[in-house]
């Protein structure tokens, strides 16, 4: 006997997943295949504007909040019972793929066409979310529609937010705020019965395990750092060695050892020194200025704490003044188990094979799961690429993807 | 008994020195008392209309080549013999200080103005020069004027040489050449008896030894190179160790690698990175491009034929492609005796405190030497700082320093 969250597994239809994903890229489509669709920017509103249209189609009401999250509403039998929610990000990196966010937009859509097609009402009502501004690349700090879905005391905050030409979210929400007027208001921090969000893992380890499904278990914590060299300017060709004060020599001294932290860790240890600046960056001038950023994560506090206080302890050793400070702590995320039994059971239904995993990246997940049960179901990223043009997934996967989603839902939502 | 030599140094006026400098050092000055005079700007060519007619004061004839050389001579007794030459550059870094180039033309004036003063006619002509950009800051190659000087067959291509707008050593020589109708054009190459420049250390040495006078061995040779490191651009959080390929822990393993060399080698040894480029420059991707210069300098070609040689080794040796080019190779320049011997009678015949020295900088002098017997004489830099406003030297070291220069080129250009 099939269940009721097999039977809209079934009716989950690769075709129409595969148009709506085609149909999504085209706004800030690439020549080179990807997507640069940043948040708030023209090509943003144009594909909101189409998802909206598109699940009135598929009979969901939609939505808005004051920080322009939109939301697709299916009434369930007791529409006072708080929503289980799906969904994702529709803006992009200015050199992303066609996935990121956009799959789990998509797979939640198309959760919603399958439900449609079955007849089935759920016990409680169903959303299907799309996050402002996950991605962070034009206005800072990333995860900003959940965040402030989360913390409506931080909406000032994020709302004054402003891109490098000055234009703040705020304005930007204003310019479009015409087009959106058919879409009624709804207040931040509603409560939530359960939030559900799939995405490609956007790293190597389902394709390296030959898994379709990864549970994710968590996010790992991250912190970022700031750390700056200084030492004296002066001429490469005259200035003895004893005499040097080489910022840049400081620099690559402390990157060792960092280096040498990284491969003492355990497999779930990442460290990455990504942008360095060195001044005043000419061949034959000793630097009198670096500075680098610092990027470490692990799923235990402790690890990072270890971490930590090697660097600040290093810092000390070096032959020029080093400062180091702290740009951004993210504690780890634990996912509930009442998302992850539920999908849990859909994959095993399904017969699919599965993995646990931690997330490595960030996700509007993260801030959600401070505000009701959350969990995330992953995909294969072909080669692990993500945040490139490149990035792709089997559409067997998405495919799969997409029916545990419709299985966690339903299960989630209820249909005794 | 007092020598000619002596008489004439007795002649260097401080004064007139301190003001020469101070008026030269009005064009282009920058408001921290630096100068900002870079070639064949408007402030450099109203610097040397301001030379010209000084010279022309001190009974000096103006001529130029067509590189933009200018050269102010005054007649010996057999004016058919090849001419005593002194000078510099007038031009300076972007943040350049009051000295560098300009004390080398201020000196050579004020020797002019000396001779003038005595009534002595030497043997042989003398010259002050003023090269073309010997910067090399805003046109590309730095010691330009000196270059084509001495070999007239690179002419074309560094009259083609283009700053950072567009606009080529030719054509703004072309927009001054109205201004200096009245200066006659001689030819580039011409035979010189001798070529000896003045200039400050830019280095620490004379002040630690607490000399007055550096008389100038000879120009230590110096190698570039442009070192590209590539890796794999990728998520920071999502890629474990062993799928990394970062760009930038390559360049850092290289760097300290480099850097051993650096403590194994003698104290002449001089190794400076000083340019970085991390691409995509972003705190949460592995660096997928980094590109750095090298700058290596030693008195001995073959310790730079070992530096090298293990470079190329060890670029070999690490975990991502490594690419080295050669971007400049200068051999190292030996001064002659016929000018130092000169030097270190009137040092000596002054009672000054002096001592022999390699310069760690390129001069025009470094071009000179392979077209006629040259030398140079160094006085102290304060803190051995140079190419920053800061650079200082005190006054009775750069009276001092004329003075040498005046027993030096009377020397060279006969009394008797």
């Amino acid at each position: 006997m099939r269940t009721i969250s097999q039977a809209i597994g079934d009716l989950v239809d690769g075709e129409r997943l595969r148009d709506l994903l085609n149909d999504l890229a085209a706004f800030g489509a690439r020549k080179d295949g990807g997507v640069d669709r940043q948040a708030l920017t023209e090509e943003d509103f144009r594909a909101r504007r189409f998802l909206v249209d598109r699940a009135r189609s598929l009979g969901a009401e939609a939505y808005r909040d004051s920080i322009g999250n939109l939301f697709f509403r299916v009434n369930g039998r007791e529409n006072h019972l708080p929503p289980v929610v799906t969904g994702s990000h529709a803006d992009s990196q200015p050199t992303g793929g066609r996935l990121d966010g956009a799959y789990g937009v998509c797979a939640g859509m198309e959760v919603l066409a399958a439900l449609r097609e079955s007849g089935v009402v759920p016990v409680r009502p169903i959303e299907v979310v799309i996050w402002t501004n996950e991605e962070g690349c034009r206005f800072s700090p990333g995860s900003m529609g959940a965040a402030a879905f989360v913390k409506p005391d931080r909406l000032q905050e994020l709302l004054s937010s402003e891109d490098r030409h000055g234009h703040s979210v705020e304005e930007e929400l204003g310019k479009a705020e015409e087009q959106f007027r058919d879409v009624s208001l709804v207040d931040l921090a509603r409560p939530c019965y359960a939030f559900v969000e799939a995405h490609i893992e956007q790293g190597p380890l389902l394709e390296e395990t030959g898994n379709t499904i990864g549970l994710v278990r968590g996010i790992q914590a991250t912190r970022w750092f700031d750390i700056e060299f200084s030492g004296v300017a002066s001429h490469a060709g005259t200035t003895p060695r004893s005499r040097r004060s080489d910022a840049f020599r400081s620099a690559v001294e402390l990157a060792s050892d960092l280096y040498s932290m990284f491969d003492a860790g355990d497999d779930r240890l990442r460290l990455t020194i990504g942008r360095v600046e060195v001044e005043p960056g000419s061949v034959n001038v000793i630097p009198e200025r670096v500075r680098y950023s610092l990027d470490v994560r692990h799923p235990e506090e402790s690890v990072l704490n270890g971490i930590e206080e090697g660097l600040r302890e290093l810092a000390g050793n070096h032959g020029t003044p080093v400062t180091v400070e702290s740009t951004m702590r993210m504690k780890t995320a634990v996912f509930d188990d009442l998302v992850l039994d539920a999908a849990r059971e859909s994959v095993e239904e399904l017969g699919l094979s599965w993995m646990d995993i931690d997330s490595g990246a960030f996700h509007d997940s993260l801030q959600l799961s401070s505000h009701c049960p959350t969990g995330m179901i992953f995909v294969p990223s072909v080669g692990g690429l993500s945040h490139t043009p490149l990035e792709e997934t089997d559409h067997d996967d998405l495919v799969a993807g997409t029916r545990v989603l419709a299985g966690t839902i339903l299960r989630l939502a209820g249909t005794a």
